[in-house]
């Protein structure tokens, strides 16, 4: 089979073992009854208890089959399902699904671990234990006893679903099938002993049966599969849209008391959804809808819309929307104004254009304001509001005439509708490629999630991170003072200030002659980290005497204050220019590797916690996209009479930064750098810190 | 009649006056074919220009007619609308309900001041012109040529909806039918040429009809009919859900160029609605949902919710929605958790409670669980998640069983249920006093918004503004320097820095004196604003000879910078202790008057825009709630080693000032306090401007 999950997707043999336990209690009716309407595959029960199953002759075990198998669903109860498992996997089965419960979600790590060891010595690919099952609705191949394939309401689609959790992952298929999005395939990992979301999103990256993704997952196990997934999906041009949950510190000591998933920090996933383009959505009502919206396909080329109203009123809710989900309605160019109004002297033309009920009792007109509004103003999207108008006898074959031409002059734009009471018509707009909404903000926040596709397809993979310098140095294996980490990170050619350690106090008279101007003295020693609390920092420090005084004065507070700290003198260091003060950082994830942060110095970090996130390594372009997500942004464009900060310097530091961090994945535990001062034309890093990974 | 609104809603005869014409064009039939089937008032059909109407005699003229109706219908073209709502008028029409577009809202603003004028200087009520009408359906009174009561899904239930837009106003109410919102009253204001969103939200307060208020609006044209039906509803414990729009730039722009009302700022409506505890809806989707909720008729004591879940998964996601909607979800108490866990050892007790499948597998298990939590938890609320359980053949009557039990032990709680899949026995759960959800997300969204009715319910009006001094000054009648500003700020019982004006350096050098410690010296100009700018401003100064000569340098520099400016002298004030830099303000807004603004100083107000507004006057407690609600809180508690400020002197300060501006919100355009900074104990006015209204 061309894909390690094809077995378990589009088995064309199938065992059940144990089918009429469990499931049948919960579900409603033993699972083989379901595959046995139109599955065509051969299938095979096993019951290792009993010899016949309704009437059904059983095999006694797996071994026993007259073919080996693609799938085998276990459903037996826990204290015989890792045996079971070992069958299957020394029985040559392809996969299995395990809906078993009761291991590391009831804290039972010790029996996961063992069914983790059978699968991964195996050829044998499992979703489970704790699942609720998959289905592929193409081969009528329901593995699962959720009762979702039953609330069928749209034809199978090329929509995927994963989720983590089998009870959601049937409310998800339930509400997409609400909302009219088509779905194929439908998958749920449970505590995930081999195949995880990840790898599922691959799957449907690379099938051609797949055009949107849809997954709802508590967290990733590997980082590398993760970002292998969604490189492979965006590259594909695939939307993911992904409802992340465990957000809040509330939510992520829900995550632990519940799931076998490793609770990385939710910053660390927001920065990997940034990163590879996916569409976070906040609940499932607007992940469905955002996915119902990419099934047309349509990714628009900008964030440019324009919106058609019957109603002024609703021009203005567009307008706010257009702001909240950070689109732009720009003006109608005043010769395009000029021509709509010579046709509807009735209507506001500027963007919303208020063509009013009078333009639908001319048809003409307005297809013809629509037509000229596409032809003839540079919009990248549409969006067409008509109330209850579609929906009304004496009006619906008037709307949908118009409609109709537009799309055979315009075949490929972006035009959504937003109605209501409508729900009978809209499937024959939803034909001519029409995605309809009946709330119009939300269909804003649809088209707005089209366009933040539209810009993650046409982005890639972005810069490359910038190489290496062929100097540059390891992260240190012990705490190094300021002094050392700065002259690392400068190693990585990030901007620090010119500096020098200096022993003596003679030294450090000569780093003064050398800098040429006020400098800073500070105590350096790996051993003390708050400095400026002991006295240790002396600021503009300027003349012979008062340098080789300082250099006395700090090393004798820090004696005092520390006396088994080791001191190596002190660091005469150059003035910083003021500046913007930023704060550049890095994490190290359990699960992700290291992070790059980057924030506004003082309260924009200490009080508002106002910091982006992006996975090391990155590009430059990737830096400056986290530059403009910051709440404090517009300090650095240059506020209080100061000058715009140099946006290149500083967002190349974090793209070396990310360079180094990555290269040292294995030796840090965190870096700072604080401040990190940004000028109109350069930056320097004042002060830095990094922390190194603690060995076991 | 009871209220001067009942003639326009409960009409027991009605005129319609060009029936035929421009409705029946848009609407599909004759408005009085929809008017004659259950209505039971006398109709009389009136037609300028022929003598029948469709085979039913009609009435040449109003005055013509056997009896004064309660409500005329006016449906003529622009060019004859005028005389006809003359006629109206003169004949004693007690309502009338004016279709007819064409007026503010297309630029003639004189046709509309025309009907304004008619409609005051008689006793008869109208909306409109440009409405789409208003429907009663207990009445079958359906004033309206909108198809929306064609629509009806769900029973006339006790939401009153009310809305300018027209074309909105049918979206809203279609959208609340989908929702399962039972509406009765449906109105559509338009372009308010006499009865207006807010004069309608006061009937809807009285009526006895109306348990929830549900509006949309792009602004309000009376501040005082805005704040005594919001006061009313409130009183009444009405919630009143309000979608406002024109938000934006964007959005106002869009308002201005369509409708007729006055572009209230919208930071003003935030305050009002903040005040008044409406819930402002962000989508008409939120409005009817929230709508939906209050229905039930239950608003809970506070925010402690509790959920129970079929889903470790969902599990996290509501412990994610708990913190995004400002509820809390405090763990099980231990003696609580020890009973749930007696009962189901399979289960995660903590809150939420994880009872998974197998508890539905028993029913009194399960019952016994929720009793348990309701009972000895000390919760507000209740949410209890089944996924598509209930909807399964095999479980449906289990769920039931367990909720009916519940429900007639626990009569009044608050217990709201999410699913899916359910929509067919959604209306047992409904009928059993469940609120029914399918996103769990968005239920807890509703949970908030009740919690909040109920906050604003037992809040009421709040603390009474304090009391004027006996020797409040008045405002200026123009400008005045920071000294003069500060004194009467301080005859308002704001506190400021103890300062005198000083003509000559002696006079300076007396206050020095008296202040017996270093001051700050500055230029009291009432023509110079910006005094650092000029350099005059001196910091720190000390001493009988410096003080001296500050006075001149400062004198020196104000006159080489504004030859032409007033100079007093030089104010000799104490350095005010280092505290939290906060900034008061106050501006007046056209239509809503004096509000009070709050922010915190520096970049949370310049960068951020971090600020929140209340009408004034109004007491301590509501300005406790503006500050809390600011992002930059925390600086308010202590960070960075400072020591938390006085609240209390904050919120005393911000409720004096309220009282300040309204005294005198005929002499103030705004007032800047910047900064004001609050202390471990009190605080301190240290620059004030007060700008005086324009007069024209």
């Amino acid at each position: 089979m061309a894909h390690a999950l094809d077995a378990l997707l589009h088995p064309k043999s199938v065992a059940i073992i144990g089918a009429s336990d469990t499931p049948a209690r919960i579900g409603g009716r033993p699972l083989r009854f379901m595959l046995k309407e139109n599955y065509k595959g051969n299938i095979y029960p096993i019951n290792p208890n009993r010899d016949t199953l309704q009437g059904v002759k059983a095999y006694p075990t797996i071994k026993d089959l007259p073919e080996t198998v693609d799938s085998a669903i276990v459903a037996v109860p826990a204290a015989i399902a890792v045996d079971a498992i070992r069958d299957c996997a020394e029985a040559g089965v392809k996969s299995a699904v395990i809906f078993t419960s009761g291991f590391a979600e009831a804290g039972n790590e010790g029996a996961q671990r063992e069914i983790e060891e059978i699968v991964r010595g195996s050829q044998m690919r499992a979703v489970g234990p704790n699942c609720l099952g998959v289905f592929t609705l193409t081969d009528s191949w329901y593995a699962t006893f959720a009762n979702a394939p039953d609330l069928l309401k749209v034809p199978p689609g090329q929509v995927g679903i994963v989720t983590q959790s089998g009870a959601y992952g049937s409310h998800v298929f339930v509400a997409a099938q609400s909302r009219g999005v088509g779905c194929n395939y439908w998958v749920t990992t449970g505590n995930e002993c081999d195949v995880d979301v990840a790898e599922v999103i691959e799957y449907y990256a690379q099938s051609p049966d797949v055009k949107v993704i849809v997954a709802y997952a508590e967290g990733m196990k590997s980082a590398e599969r993760a970002r292998r997934a969604l490189a492979a999906a965006r590259d594909a041009g695939k939307p993911v849209i992904i409802q992340k949950v465990g957000r809040s510190d509330l939510g992520a000591k829900a995550a632990q008391s519940h799931t076998a998933s490793l609770a990385g920090s939710d910053a660390v996933y927001e920065a990997l959804f940034r990163q590879y383009g996916v569409y976070r959505a906040e609940t499932t009502e607007e992940m469905v809808d955002v996915a119902y919206a990419c099934q047309f396909g349509r990714f628009p080329a900008g964030r440019k819309v324009n919106f058609q109203t019957i109603s002024g009123g609703v021009g203005v809710q567009l307008a706010d929307a257009a702001e909240k989900y950070a689109m732009e309605a720009p003006e109608m160019p005043a010769p395009v104004q000029k021509k709509l109004k010579e046709i509807m002297p009735f209507a506001t033309v500027r963007n919303p254009v208020d063509f009013s009920a009078q333009a639908l009792n001319q048809t003409d007109v307005m297809t013809e304001n629509i037509r000229l509004t596409i032809a003839e103003a540079d919009y990248d999207s549409h969006l067409v509001y008509l109330a209850g108008v579609p929906a009304s006898p004496l009006t619906r074959d008037v709307c949908l005439d118009i409609m109709q031409t537009i799309r055979s002059e315009f075949p490929d734009d972006l035009i959504c509708m937003s109605m209501c009471g409508a729900d009978e018509v809209v499937p024959q707009y939803e034909a001519m490629d029409y995605p309809c909404f009946e709330d119009p903000d939300l269909a804003v926040r649809a088209m707005a999630g089209l366009a933040h596709f539209g810009e993650a397809f046409r982005r890639g993979a972005g810069d490359p991170p910038p190489a290496a310098p062929a100097g540059m140095l390891a992260a240190p294996e012990g705490a190094v003072a300021e002094h050392e980490a700065k002259r690392i990170l400068s190693s990585a050619d990030i901007p620090v200030t010119r500096e020098a350690l200096a022993a003596t106090a003679d030294a450090a008279v000569a780093a003064w002659t050398e800098i040429a101007g006020p400098v800073v003295l500070k105590i350096a020693s790996p051993d003390i980290t708050h400095k400026t609390e002991i006295g240790g920092v002396l600021l503009n420090v300027d003349g012979e005497a008062a340098v080789r005084e300082g250099f006395e004065t700090i090393c004798a507070r820090a004696r005092t204050a520390s006396p088994d700290a080791r001191i190596e003198g002190v660091i005469v260091s150059e003035m910083a220019e003021p500046g913007v003060e930023t704060v550049l950082g890095v994490i190290n994830d359990p699960v992700f590797g290291p992070a790059v942060m980057f924030g506004m110095g003082g309260i924009f970090v200490e009080v508002l916690k106002d910091v982006t996130f992006r996975l090391a390594p990155f590009g430059k372009d990737e830096a400056l996209r986290m530059i403009d997500e910051i709440q404090g942004r517009a300090m650095l464009s240059g506020v209080r009479g100061q000058a715009a900060a140099d946006l290149d310097a500083l967002a190349d530091a974090l793209a070396r930064l990310s360079v180094f961090a990555a290269e040292n994945a294995n030796r840090i535990e965190s870096i700072d750098i604080n401040p990190f001062i940004v000028h109109g034309a350069g930056a320097v890093a004042v002060d830095a810190l990094i922390v190194p990974k603690k060995t076991d």
